[in-house]
């Protein structure tokens, strides 16, 4: 590909981006049911015309924002592995980056809540990433329970504790409240996996005052 | 009332909620946009005719389904209050006894999910019933901070994290799968409890190979 070529490609994913990141924020607060490609269009300040050189359906845009979240858990639970130094460390640092991310460029994790909005072959591709998370998380509560940094409870349901405190943030928190993301995620993961703990948490106490 | 008319009552109260508890399964498998009256008259082995006795319209239906759902949460906070012995205590006793009755009589709280789908009056007087159930949470949490069974951190945090933990059973809990009701009201709230406690909990890890 030529250069010009390359900075064109660039360019254009930029923009997509732009358009699935201010789809997400739509969807999450119409739901999937409420939302239309009109109003994503308004919200963006381009014309409906302009909008479907990059999306062809609402169906579509749906199935990019879940994508996009797909991709975020991904790439906060590689933070986490790199980071981490035992199985607890690790989800804690991928699952604050997750849901850091979620909030800030997404709004809030809505979607996960609407997968039943996708059909056919594009549920099928989403649901299999969700597995792969999910079973990514499982792995890493197995490894802590080895290393010796959690518990030795069982790794479905301490994952499905943790997933459902991280996934309900949608349910309550709005960006205009007193809280940043920062501070959602880093006090709602240390509370969520305190439980899962072998050893007591010193920065949950000292932090515990801050939110 | 003659005492006739008390039984006439107790028996068409007792249908009612028959059809409220078959309509709450249906709306957790089908989502409030898929479920019908067919589907739930189907299901109870009734007309539809029979079933307009009871309920005017699926609006109703599911109206009914969210008071029954803030019903068992209410009765099992009471019974939470009555016997914990710490603010800690009342939160598992009281918690535990929601997810037990939640996934027991109604298929699972998918329902919690799905609030937006009520509308006008319907949806002010449900809105109304759940903030008091979060008061109710957050006070139980500030009791357990005083009387030292909880460690200091924000009520309004912890008590998300909890609802989270709670209501994402709807996502994976299937009453076909190896675990009971009991089993897993018991060992998720002790999960998700155990990040508040302000001490180990010895139940907790006296249970946990059990999960």
């Amino acid at each position: 590909m030529s250069r010009w070529a390359i900075v064109r490609e660039e360019l254009l994913e930029t923009k997509r981006k732009t358009i699935v990141r201010e789809a997400a924020r739509v969807f999450n607060r119409r739901g999937s049911h409420g939302a239309t490609l009109d109003l994503v269009a308004e919200r963006l300040g381009v014309t409906k015309a302009a909008l479907y050189r990059y999306v062809q359906s609402k169906q579509d845009l749906l199935y990019a924002c879940h994508e996009e979240a797909m991709e975020i858990a991904r790439e906060s639970m590689d933070r986490g592995e790199a980071l981490g130094r035992n199985g607890l460390e690790k989800i804690q640092i991928g699952m604050a980056a997750y849901l850091r991310e979620m909030i800030g460029v997404m709004g809030v994790p809505v979607l996960i809540l609407e997968e039943n909005a996708l059909t056919g072959k594009q549920a099928k591709h989403i649901i299999g990433l969700r597995d792969a998370f999910e079973d990514r998380m499982r792995r890493l509560v197995r490894e802590g329970i080895a290393d010796g940094s959690i518990l030795p409870l069982n790794p479905k349901l301490a994952m499905f504790v943790l997933l459902g405190a991280v996934h309900w943030v949608t349910k309550w928190y709005s960006p205009d409240g007193p809280w940043s993301a920062d501070e959602v995620a880093d006090g709602l993961i240390e509370m969520a996996t305190r439980g899962l703990a072998a050893r007591p948490s010193e920065t949950l106490v000292a932090n515990i005052h801050k939110y």
